[in-house]
């Protein structure tokens, strides 16, 4: 079943979890994207910078939230994309063997056209001993059941999938 | 040289640019961190999207934004990492072959202890034809000089750098 905008209300909560944050995970997003040395560099990142040692970058805790939210939600969802995200925070670093989970709650729904809505959740991630790492309140589209039943295919395009 | 703290005043801006959203790369960063079908598969999103084609997952955008952030200016900054991220918008769609470039601008720095400040800068993000696809605001922790000149070593580690 593909959730519609009409689904969801505010106070409704969906969770996910179980990503594990590898040092060569860490390592290699931050080379392509963040290369920053105390993203990149163990060495340095515990004799040199403020950490004491390796940090994911928080576009990369961004990314994973985003595939757990994905995972736990948005594939059973008629998303249409985000229009933003307002208010990342990364409260603690996320270190290498953290295991990242996500807890998201809608805040508010607003109608936009006749064939989609704005949802408006926070999300917050969390690492293995319950520590909050990143935070952040994303504005996602979603189909309306009226533009989704017209639609033959699932917009997700689930029945594509293997 | 490294710029610390002290080297940032309001209306400063930087720009960088070159990144090539490849197809390979919108699909594969798609797969890892947001796996929805207008991001991953072609053909679902030419026929069956509102994109009428592949588009990056705005967290590819950002991760891309954030490179160039890194080559043009962080990476001779002594940057501590960032607290947080605000207002992140995807007012067009990111699409392969689409090269990005950044203009960033600094809106007001703050001191917070005796060893950093903190930087608020508006990144903008274009593609080719110079329209606007991305743009968010960063709060960039800085090391201030005295911190900065205390160090015996680069805090941004260049001295490892090959």
């Amino acid at each position: 079943m593909t959730l519609t905008f009409e689904d969801f209300s505010p106070g409704d909560t969906f969770s996910g979890g179980g990503y594990e944050m590898t040092e060569e995970e860490v390592r290699s997003f931050a080379e392509a994207y963040d290369p920053q040395p105390f993203h990149t560099d163990p060495v340095f990142a515990r004799e040199e910078s403020i950490y004491g040692g390796l940090i994911a970058s928080g576009w990369h805790t961004a990314a994973v939230t985003m595939r757990l939210l994905v995972d736990s939600l948005l594939s059973e969802t008629a998303s249409l994309g985000a229009r933003g995200v307002d208010e990342l925070r990364f409260p603690r670093p996320v270190r290498p063997g953290d295991v990242l989970s996500i807890e998201t709650e809608v805040l508010s729904v607003e109608p936009e056209t006749d064939e989609r809505g704005l949802v408006r959740a926070r999300t917050e991630t969390r690492d293995g001993s319950g520590e909050l790492v990143f935070s952040m309140v994303g504005l996602v589209m979603v189909a309306r059941e009226v533009a989704q039943s017209r639609s033959s295919r699932d917009p997700l395009g689930a029945d594509r999938l293997p």
